[in-house]
């Protein structure tokens, strides 16, 4: 062997010596950008995020009206404490490490229900984010209920393992608190005001969770709190099963091996939303399969047969009950909260289906009053109840409010721009999958589906807007003229009187009850 | 104990029995957008994507000059069976299912050396998503040398698990291969031409990539061969150690943690780049450490003090050799083999450093001849010699290339937009790690010592691109008032030889003569 093919051989050896496993952590920590820790003073708002969005889901799933308490303290220039904490039902002792300590570890990705949270990464890469600009652990103290002590929790996450190291594990007295979660997070940071900072993110999920209550502290700031507008829990979203339309070849191939029900038929019933046995029957008939054939038996080719059948039978949407909007009333009564406005509109579109995954649009809109006059529109964005503040560009829901013809309904609107005037639009996707066009959850992609209804749902609210300035717009151009009138009541009168010989002061009177009478109403009432 | 409390702890403990770990390749078959593969043409040229990069880093690595062979074939609609076949060193036999049927497995993560792939997740995410839309495991034949067998493998990913699953396992017979590797994957694709196709891809690959050969075959095309214009390797990229400056509090404390030297001067010169005796000691006073600590006794407060007195001190820029610019020359070649152009120029820039990453950006332009002449410039975008086909909107490089004012070097140019007229501007990033905006590595985030460098190298073509115009049009321009000047020659004769007696024949070919020797020069030839 001469000596050039012996080095190559070499080399494969060689580069195989150099081939190991990467954990996830090392992934993510390298990585962060991806989770939305790009820098210091979005790590803080991801920071925030993560832990109030784990409140209102756990509080929710308690069945626990949600309160939910926020500070951000600063302990040196880029150094900050973040602290949150909620009412909800507490974490058992033995959950608090992986929950916090250990990356992709938790209850929300495996079953399709409506969450804010969806992979189990989110609080435990902030606690990773801050162990890596601070070197400090995150501390949790969380307590299940009255007759329980409080358990306090101080740990790191070894990265080379993604799993928790434990330093301080203790009984602590948290008497204040019947039950509830307490995370403290030290951090690199910075804090930003105005737009995309903690204060507009938690004015925004108020907004969007009309059934919490919501108090923050900011660095050197006053307490501000949001107070529940609605005393009652959203409707419970329930766990479904996949439906057949939204499952890809390689999914099916695995349930098939991994179903408990022992024919192909039971399978199709057992594991999918909407098989009924007819369902199951035509599909099956269609693949040239038999329905009493042993899933596990069911080969490769099959299953292709089983999935191009599938795509051919005519299946219902899946239920819906999955999900939990936020409603009409509840969008109308927190926009009233936040807005000072003269009009209100919403609309909680029919469920409606993408890849399988049902999801519903919700759109509200704030207009006029006090709202900034000058500029264009305010887009407010929300997936599963919780406030998108970055990548508006990029974002389905922005587009849609683009599409909309806002013209139509009496606003001034540019080519390719938001409508001018006083108005916010407010728009909630809720899903049990948001499909997101990043990891950090910025954005919702642009799917058909998804679109369209964003922008029947604007529509809905734009067309009541239009009918509202259309009516006010011709009430004020009555006004106008009825003033106009007013001014030569006297005069008419005069000469009426002199015509008719009637009383001058009874024409008029009879002439100012009559302008009266034709004055329209707005809002209800008088202008 | 009142129901009420009782319910709530048992909430805690429902929830904790829901609690469970994610799996890598759960996570990515879920969220496969992060990976590249959103829709069906995108993960075409993802998987060929993946491939190549893994083939061209393979021979850089063995020191081979790459011969790489790509093959789509359609087997129905919506399905393709993508081949990549290289004659790189081979992968020992043992290496073969954990690269191809393990997300987060390679060797490259870990190291500071510029290279195509990052993470070790590229082409088994390609095999996952194979598998996921077909049913179809991967093959992968492998040879390491000329008296190897060379091996077949056939295999699954246990998406649970995250690991290989083997169907075949043999060996065969390859006679016609010294050394290489030959990857088949079946996948829901759609296949597409044009500016984000698999064709244009390649093409770019090929430039880049000057010592590479590149042959494709599409469905129902015929065989493209790009081939090698240099015949020698780029120079070998080092790995490097951290530079002081780019490491964190949180991974400082880490390297203290696992050190193999024993004092804490010898750590940080034996782990870090650039840290000499003195430098480390300065780094020590400054933090009021002792240089003969053990490394593994630093305290959190210890290296925060360590981690703040690194910022202070003057520490020079990390070494360059763990990069392999494509150079000036071959910039140039591979331009000068793809564009029919009058003009072209390149410049590599000396290296510079983001986060203690040392990166280096080189510009190419080609000007003129048969290149498009209406419409604006055109851009191609590599990172470590890979083309970036999608978000250009969103990367530094489309930024760098609109901040330079092009109407200084003779272009038209818009407000916010590129210049007009027959010009391709090449940019290419090679670092350690290149900061990309997404995991699917479309575009480069823009830090600002990378916006400006990709600036400074494109504005260094741009003046060479100015002289040239000016020259040209310059010429054109003295060409059209010769020509001018030409048509009067004989009339000026005339009245030039009746006013001096001289003869009117001479005149002429004095004043021709003169004319001649006044024409400008263009690329050395008269125009």
């Amino acid at each position: 062997m001469s000596f050039f093919l012996n080095y190559k051989m070499v080399k494969a050896n060689e580069l195989a010596k150099q081939q190991r496993e990467i954990s996830i952590s090392e992934f993510f920590a390298k990585n962060r950008h991806l989770l939305g820790f790009d820098n210091p003073s979005k790590a803080l708002l991801t920071t925030i995020k993560e832990a109030v969005d784990n409140a209102l889901d756990a509080c929710e799933e308690a069945k626990i009206l949600p309160d939910i308490f926020v500070e951000i303290k600063q302990v040196k220039e880029e150094r900050y404490v973040a602290i949150i904490e909620d009412n909800g039902p507490g974490i058992v002792r033995a959950q608090v490490p992986k929950i916090f300590g250990k990356l992709l570890y938790g209850s929300k990705f495996h079953r399709l229900r409506m969450s804010r949270g969806q992979q189990g990464i989110g609080i435990s890469a902030a606690a990773m984010y801050g162990q890596l600009t601070t070197g400090k652990g995150v501390n949790i103290t969380s307590k299940i209920g009255p007759n329980y002590a409080a358990h306090y929790f101080s740990l790191h996450i070894d990265t080379q393992k993604n799993d928790p190291v434990i330093t301080v594990d203790k009984e602590v007295d948290w008497s204040l608190k019947d039950h509830g979660t307490r995370i403290e997070l030290e951090l690199e940071a910075k804090y930003q005001k105005g737009k995309r900072g903690v204060s507009e993110y938690l004015r925004q999920t108020a907004l969007a969770n009309p059934h919490s209550k919501i108090s923050y502290k900011g660095p050197e700031e006053q307490l501000v709190t949001y107070p529940r507008v609605i005393n009652e829990l959203p409707k419970e979203a329930k766990e479904i099963k996949p439906h057949p339309y939204g499952v890809e070849l390689g999914v099916l191939i695995k349930m098939l091996q991994s179903t408990k029900a022992s024919s192909l038929s039971g399978c199709l019933q057992s594991d999918f939303s909407r098989v009924s046995a007819k369902v199951a029957d035509e599909i099956i008939t269609k693949a040239k399969l038999r329905a009493k054939s042993r899933p596990k038996t069911i080969a490769r080719k099959e299953a292709e047969s089983l999935y191009e059948a599938i795509q051919k039978v005519k299946i219902i949407a899946p239920p819906t009950n999955c999900l939990s909007p936020i409603g009409e009333e509840g969008i109308i009564k927190s926009l009233k909260k936040e807005f000072d406005a003269e009009f209100f509109a919403a609309c909680t579109r029919p469920p409606s289906v993408y890849r399988g995954n049902p999801f519903i649009i919700e759109a509200g809109i704030a207009y006029g009053g006090s709202i900034e006059k000058d500029g264009l529109a305010t887009i407010m964005r929300f997936a599963n109840k919780v406030p998108l503040l970055y990548q508006a560009g990029g974002c389905a829901v922005t587009k849609g409010a683009l599409d909309v013809a806002w013209r139509g309904y009496g606003l001034g609107q540019s080519k390719g721009a938001l409508p001018q005037g006083p108005l916010v639009i407010f728009v909630h996707i809720a899903s049990v999958w948001v499909p997101f066009t990043s990891e950090s959850k910025e954005a919702v992609a642009h799917y058909p589906e998804i679109m369209k209804d964003i922008k029947l749902a604007i529509q809905e609210c734009g067309r009541k807007l239009g009918i509202h300035i259309r009516n006010v717009v011709r009430a004020r151009e009555q006004k106008q003229k009825a003033g106009l009138f007013e001014g030569y009541i006297r005069e008419l009168s005069n000469t009426l009187s002199e015509l008719s010989g009637n009383e001058k002061g009874e024409i008029e009177e009879g002439l100012k009850h009559f302008l009266e009478k034709k004055l329209p109403l707005i809002n209800g009432e008088k202008i």
